[in-house]
Protein backbone atom coordinates (compact mmCIF):
# COMPACT_ATOMS: atom_id res chain seq x y z
CA UNK A 1 0.00 0.00 0.00
CA UNK A 2 1.63 3.40 -1.22
CA UNK A 3 0.79 6.44 1.00
CA UNK A 4 1.52 10.05 -0.43
CA UNK A 5 0.54 13.35 1.73
CA UNK A 6 0.10 16.16 -1.10
CA UNK A 7 -1.64 19.56 -0.32
CA UNK A 8 -5.68 19.44 -1.95
CA UNK A 9 -6.39 21.81 -4.81
CA UNK A 10 -9.48 23.03 -5.81
CA UNK A 11 -10.24 19.94 -7.89
CA UNK A 12 -10.35 18.05 -4.59
CA UNK A 13 -13.31 19.85 -3.32
CA UNK A 14 -16.18 17.75 -3.70
CA UNK A 15 -13.54 14.45 -1.93
CA UNK A 16 -13.28 17.07 0.63
CA UNK A 17 -16.81 17.60 1.26
CA UNK A 18 -17.04 13.82 1.51
CA UNK A 19 -14.65 13.37 4.44
CA UNK A 20 -16.02 16.18 6.01
CA UNK A 21 -19.95 14.35 6.00
CA UNK A 22 -18.27 10.97 6.85
CA UNK A 23 -16.61 12.71 9.52
CA UNK A 24 -19.28 13.88 11.23
CA UNK A 25 -21.54 10.66 10.13
CA UNK A 26 -18.86 8.99 12.78
CA UNK A 27 -18.97 11.84 15.34
CA UNK A 28 -23.04 11.17 15.38
CA UNK A 29 -23.76 14.25 13.82
CA UNK A 30 -24.82 13.02 10.14
CA UNK A 31 -27.16 16.10 9.48
CA UNK A 32 -24.98 18.80 10.91
CA UNK A 33 -23.05 19.76 7.48
CA UNK A 34 -24.30 22.51 5.79
CA UNK A 35 -21.78 23.37 4.25
CA UNK A 36 -21.44 23.23 -0.12
CA UNK A 37 -18.95 23.17 -2.58
CA UNK A 38 -19.05 26.68 -3.07
CA UNK A 39 -18.72 27.81 0.85
CA UNK A 40 -15.10 25.36 0.48
CA UNK A 41 -13.91 27.82 -2.82
CA UNK A 42 -14.68 30.56 -1.38
CA UNK A 43 -13.32 29.96 1.95
CA UNK A 44 -10.23 27.78 1.18
CA UNK A 45 -8.90 28.99 -2.21
CA UNK A 46 -10.27 32.76 -3.22
CA UNK A 47 -7.46 35.65 -1.83
CA UNK A 48 -8.19 35.49 2.16
CA UNK A 49 -7.92 31.09 2.53
CA UNK A 50 -9.75 30.73 6.21
CA UNK A 51 -8.33 27.10 5.75
CA UNK A 52 -5.42 24.83 4.72
CA UNK A 53 -5.97 20.89 3.80
CA UNK A 54 -3.87 17.80 3.03
CA UNK A 55 -5.19 14.66 1.15
CA UNK A 56 -3.54 11.35 1.70
CA UNK A 57 -3.77 9.44 -1.66
CA UNK A 58 -3.47 5.66 -1.06
CA UNK A 59 -2.15 3.91 -4.13
CA UNK A 60 -3.40 6.78 -6.14
CA UNK A 61 -7.17 7.11 -4.45
CA UNK A 62 -7.96 9.64 -1.90
CA UNK A 63 -8.09 8.22 1.39
CA UNK A 64 -8.02 10.87 4.27
CA UNK A 65 -7.51 14.18 4.79
CA UNK A 66 -6.13 16.96 7.22
CA UNK A 67 -8.42 20.18 7.55
CA UNK A 68 -5.87 23.10 9.35
CA UNK A 69 -5.84 26.76 9.78
CA UNK A 70 -3.30 28.69 11.51
CA UNK A 71 -4.40 29.98 15.35
CA UNK A 72 -2.27 32.25 18.20
CA UNK A 73 -1.04 31.72 21.32
CA UNK A 74 -0.74 35.48 23.28
CA UNK A 75 1.54 33.14 26.11
CA UNK A 76 4.13 31.97 23.56
CA UNK A 77 4.15 35.02 21.08
CA UNK A 78 3.69 32.32 18.18
CA UNK A 79 1.38 30.73 15.64
CA UNK A 80 -0.30 27.71 16.14
CA UNK A 81 -2.05 24.99 13.97
CA UNK A 82 -5.75 23.92 14.73
CA UNK A 83 -6.66 20.64 13.41
CA UNK A 84 -10.06 21.16 12.58
CA UNK A 85 -10.57 17.77 10.76
CA UNK A 86 -8.59 14.50 10.67
CA UNK A 87 -10.28 11.48 8.65
CA UNK A 88 -8.98 7.97 7.06
CA UNK A 89 -11.40 6.17 4.92
CA UNK A 90 -12.27 3.44 7.65
CA UNK A 91 -11.82 0.47 4.76
CA UNK A 92 -7.98 1.54 5.02
CA UNK A 93 -7.25 2.61 8.51
CA UNK A 94 -5.01 0.22 10.38
CA UNK A 95 -2.07 1.37 7.79
CA UNK A 96 -0.46 4.33 9.56
CA UNK A 97 -2.43 6.98 7.00
CA UNK A 98 -3.84 9.33 9.74
CA UNK A 99 -0.36 8.81 11.52
CA UNK A 100 1.35 10.24 8.31
CA UNK A 101 -1.60 13.26 7.71
CA UNK A 102 -0.48 14.30 11.30
CA UNK A 103 3.24 14.04 10.62
CA UNK A 104 2.91 16.27 7.91
CA UNK A 105 0.69 19.04 9.62
CA UNK A 106 3.60 18.60 12.68
CA UNK A 107 6.12 19.32 10.23
CA UNK A 108 4.10 22.04 8.65
CA UNK A 109 3.44 23.51 12.06
CA UNK A 110 7.45 23.65 13.11
CA UNK A 111 8.37 25.10 9.08
CA UNK A 112 5.96 27.99 9.87
CA UNK A 113 7.56 28.51 13.61
CA UNK A 114 3.92 27.46 15.25
CA UNK A 115 4.81 26.85 19.51
CA UNK A 116 2.15 23.49 19.23
CA UNK A 117 -0.70 21.70 17.83
CA UNK A 118 -4.34 21.91 18.92
CA UNK A 119 -7.52 20.12 18.01
CA UNK A 120 -10.05 18.23 20.07
CA UNK A 121 -11.77 15.28 20.33
CA UNK A 122 -14.68 13.33 21.48
CA UNK A 123 -15.22 12.22 25.02
CA UNK A 124 -16.08 8.91 24.14
CA UNK A 125 -13.94 8.57 21.80
CA UNK A 126 -10.61 6.59 23.57
CA UNK A 127 -9.10 4.82 20.91
CA UNK A 128 -8.35 8.26 19.13
CA UNK A 129 -7.54 9.26 22.75
CA UNK A 130 -5.17 7.14 23.48
CA UNK A 131 -3.52 7.00 20.21
CA UNK A 132 -2.80 11.04 21.04
CA UNK A 133 -1.57 10.14 24.14
CA UNK A 134 1.03 7.45 23.31
CA UNK A 135 1.87 10.41 20.86
CA UNK A 136 2.40 12.84 23.73
CA UNK A 137 -0.23 14.85 23.23
CA UNK A 138 -2.16 16.94 26.84
CA UNK A 139 -5.77 16.80 27.77
CA UNK A 140 -6.21 20.73 28.59
CA UNK A 141 -9.13 19.52 30.68
CA UNK A 142 -9.18 22.78 33.24
CA UNK A 143 -10.68 24.41 30.15
CA UNK A 144 -14.16 24.29 29.03
CA UNK A 145 -14.80 25.54 25.06
CA UNK A 146 -17.66 27.78 25.05
CA UNK A 147 -19.81 28.35 21.77
CA UNK A 148 -22.20 31.28 20.68
CA UNK A 149 -23.88 31.34 17.50
CA UNK A 150 -27.36 31.94 15.73
CA UNK A 151 -29.72 34.31 17.63
CA UNK A 152 -27.84 34.24 21.15
CA UNK A 153 -24.41 35.86 18.49
CA UNK A 154 -27.15 38.23 16.51
CA UNK A 155 -28.40 39.56 20.07
CA UNK A 156 -25.30 40.06 21.73
CA UNK A 157 -24.28 42.04 18.30
CA UNK A 158 -26.84 44.56 18.93
CA UNK A 159 -30.51 45.79 17.44
CA UNK A 160 -28.68 46.80 14.30
CA UNK A 161 -26.85 43.55 13.61
CA UNK A 162 -29.57 41.67 14.37
CA UNK A 163 -31.99 43.09 11.78
CA UNK A 164 -28.64 42.95 9.15
CA UNK A 165 -28.18 39.10 10.17
CA UNK A 166 -32.19 38.24 9.47
CA UNK A 167 -31.96 40.06 6.24
CA UNK B 1 -17.17 57.00 32.73
CA UNK B 2 -16.66 56.89 28.64
CA UNK B 3 -16.13 53.89 26.89
CA UNK B 4 -14.78 53.36 23.62
CA UNK B 5 -14.06 50.60 21.62
CA UNK B 6 -11.18 50.70 18.50
CA UNK B 7 -9.06 48.58 16.64
CA UNK B 8 -5.39 48.33 17.92
CA UNK B 9 -2.17 49.70 16.01
CA UNK B 10 1.30 48.56 16.32
CA UNK B 11 1.25 51.68 19.05
CA UNK B 12 -0.47 49.69 21.78
CA UNK B 13 1.96 46.73 21.57
CA UNK B 14 3.28 47.27 25.11
CA UNK B 15 -0.26 47.91 26.27
CA UNK B 16 -1.64 44.54 24.97
CA UNK B 17 1.91 42.42 26.19
CA UNK B 18 0.73 44.08 29.76
CA UNK B 19 -3.14 42.87 29.18
CA UNK B 20 -1.81 39.27 27.98
CA UNK B 21 0.37 38.84 31.43
CA UNK B 22 -2.37 40.61 33.56
CA UNK B 23 -4.71 38.16 31.97
CA UNK B 24 -1.96 34.85 32.27
CA UNK B 25 -1.24 36.05 36.40
CA UNK B 26 -5.58 35.91 36.57
CA UNK B 27 -5.73 32.49 34.96
CA UNK B 28 -3.23 31.06 37.77
CA UNK B 29 -0.14 31.25 35.34
CA UNK B 30 1.65 34.39 36.01
CA UNK B 31 5.12 33.15 34.19
CA UNK B 32 3.46 31.54 30.98
CA UNK B 33 4.11 34.45 28.74
CA UNK B 34 6.78 33.84 26.73
CA UNK B 35 5.79 36.36 23.96
CA UNK B 36 7.80 39.60 23.42
CA UNK B 37 6.73 43.16 21.63
CA UNK B 38 9.04 41.66 18.72
CA UNK B 39 6.41 38.70 18.36
CA UNK B 40 3.33 40.91 18.36
CA UNK B 41 4.16 43.63 15.62
CA UNK B 42 5.81 40.78 13.57
CA UNK B 43 2.44 38.42 13.85
CA UNK B 44 -0.44 41.07 13.72
CA UNK B 45 1.02 43.73 12.32
CA UNK B 46 3.00 42.40 8.81
CA UNK B 47 2.27 41.37 5.73
CA UNK B 48 0.20 37.86 7.19
CA UNK B 49 -1.33 39.24 10.24
CA UNK B 50 -2.53 35.95 12.51
CA UNK B 51 -4.65 38.13 15.03
CA UNK B 52 -6.65 41.00 15.35
CA UNK B 53 -7.15 43.19 18.18
CA UNK B 54 -9.56 45.99 20.07
CA UNK B 55 -8.27 48.04 22.26
CA UNK B 56 -11.39 49.37 25.47
CA UNK B 57 -10.63 53.41 26.26
CA UNK B 58 -12.20 54.13 29.66
CA UNK B 59 -12.14 57.65 29.51
CA UNK B 60 -9.05 57.78 27.07
CA UNK B 61 -6.99 55.41 29.15
CA UNK B 62 -6.57 51.51 27.42
CA UNK B 63 -9.26 49.61 30.45
CA UNK B 64 -9.39 46.31 28.42
CA UNK B 65 -8.69 44.04 24.91
CA UNK B 66 -10.14 41.32 23.35
CA UNK B 67 -7.78 39.26 20.99
CA UNK B 68 -8.48 37.09 18.37
CA UNK B 69 -8.49 35.64 15.11
CA UNK B 70 -10.28 34.10 12.51
CA UNK B 71 -11.08 30.38 12.57
CA UNK B 72 -13.14 27.72 10.54
CA UNK B 73 -16.14 25.44 10.85
CA UNK B 74 -16.07 22.81 8.40
CA UNK B 75 -19.93 21.95 9.29
CA UNK B 76 -21.43 25.47 8.88
CA UNK B 77 -18.45 26.02 6.05
CA UNK B 78 -18.23 29.26 7.46
CA UNK B 79 -15.46 30.97 9.23
CA UNK B 80 -15.94 32.19 12.69
CA UNK B 81 -14.13 34.09 15.18
CA UNK B 82 -11.91 32.38 18.21
CA UNK B 83 -11.37 34.64 20.69
CA UNK B 84 -8.18 34.10 22.32
CA UNK B 85 -8.03 37.10 25.45
CA UNK B 86 -10.94 38.69 27.05
CA UNK B 87 -9.48 41.24 29.56
CA UNK B 88 -10.76 43.95 31.66
CA UNK B 89 -8.45 46.04 34.49
CA UNK B 90 -9.68 45.17 37.52
CA UNK B 91 -10.16 48.53 38.72
CA UNK B 92 -12.68 49.59 36.21
CA UNK B 93 -15.16 46.04 36.16
CA UNK B 94 -18.46 46.53 36.44
CA UNK B 95 -19.17 48.90 33.93
CA UNK B 96 -20.07 46.77 30.99
CA UNK B 97 -16.40 47.19 29.50
CA UNK B 98 -16.32 43.26 29.18
CA UNK B 99 -19.39 43.47 27.30
CA UNK B 100 -18.95 46.06 25.23
CA UNK B 101 -15.40 44.48 24.09
CA UNK B 102 -17.66 40.81 23.38
CA UNK B 103 -20.70 42.84 21.58
CA UNK B 104 -17.88 44.37 19.32
CA UNK B 105 -16.10 41.65 18.42
CA UNK B 106 -19.76 39.48 17.66
CA UNK B 107 -20.33 42.57 15.16
CA UNK B 108 -17.38 41.92 13.61
CA UNK B 109 -18.10 38.43 13.42
CA UNK B 110 -21.50 39.31 11.30
CA UNK B 111 -20.18 41.84 9.17
CA UNK B 112 -17.22 38.84 8.08
CA UNK B 113 -20.34 35.99 7.55
CA UNK B 114 -18.90 34.18 10.16
CA UNK B 115 -20.77 31.21 11.82
CA UNK B 116 -20.08 31.45 15.26
CA UNK B 117 -17.76 33.07 17.99
CA UNK B 118 -15.81 30.31 20.18
CA UNK B 119 -13.52 30.62 23.31
CA UNK B 120 -12.51 28.98 26.43
CA UNK B 121 -12.87 29.48 29.78
CA UNK B 122 -11.13 27.82 33.14
CA UNK B 123 -13.60 25.81 35.18
CA UNK B 124 -13.34 27.32 38.27
CA UNK B 125 -13.95 30.73 36.67
CA UNK B 126 -17.44 30.79 37.76
CA UNK B 127 -17.99 34.40 37.69
CA UNK B 128 -17.48 34.25 34.21
CA UNK B 129 -19.54 30.90 33.05
CA UNK B 130 -22.42 32.36 34.60
CA UNK B 131 -21.72 35.65 32.60
CA UNK B 132 -21.55 33.55 29.12
CA UNK B 133 -24.74 31.56 30.15
CA UNK B 134 -26.59 34.60 30.81
CA UNK B 135 -25.55 35.61 27.21
CA UNK B 136 -27.46 31.77 25.47
CA UNK B 137 -23.47 30.33 24.84
CA UNK B 138 -23.36 26.54 24.59
CA UNK B 139 -20.66 24.96 26.95
CA UNK B 140 -19.01 22.09 24.12
CA UNK B 141 -18.41 19.45 27.39
CA UNK B 142 -17.98 16.23 25.31
CA UNK B 143 -14.73 17.62 23.62
CA UNK B 144 -11.48 17.65 24.93
CA UNK B 145 -9.16 20.03 23.76
CA UNK B 146 -5.67 18.45 23.40
CA UNK B 147 -2.40 20.17 22.68
CA UNK B 148 1.15 18.79 21.30
CA UNK B 149 3.76 20.87 21.87
CA UNK B 150 7.59 20.83 22.25
CA UNK B 151 9.60 17.70 22.01
CA UNK B 152 6.38 15.81 21.82
CA UNK B 153 5.49 18.18 18.44
CA UNK B 154 9.08 17.75 17.14
CA UNK B 155 9.22 13.71 17.73
CA UNK B 156 5.78 13.19 15.52
CA UNK B 157 7.11 15.93 12.61
CA UNK B 158 10.02 13.32 12.28
CA UNK B 159 13.54 12.88 12.69
CA UNK B 160 14.93 15.80 10.16
CA UNK B 161 12.70 18.05 11.72
CA UNK B 162 13.48 17.04 15.28
CA UNK B 163 17.41 18.50 14.35
CA UNK B 164 15.61 21.50 12.49
CA UNK B 165 13.89 22.38 15.33
CA UNK B 166 17.10 22.16 17.81
CA UNK B 167 19.04 24.61 15.56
Amino acid sequence: MAVAIRTATEADIPQILAFIRALAAYERAPRAVKATEADLLRDGFGPRPFFECLIADCDGQPAGFAFYFFDYSTWMGRPGIYLEDLFVDPGVRGHGIGKALLQRVAAIALEKGCARLKWEVLDWNTPAIDFYRAMGAEFMDEWRTVRLAGDALARLAGPTRQMESAS
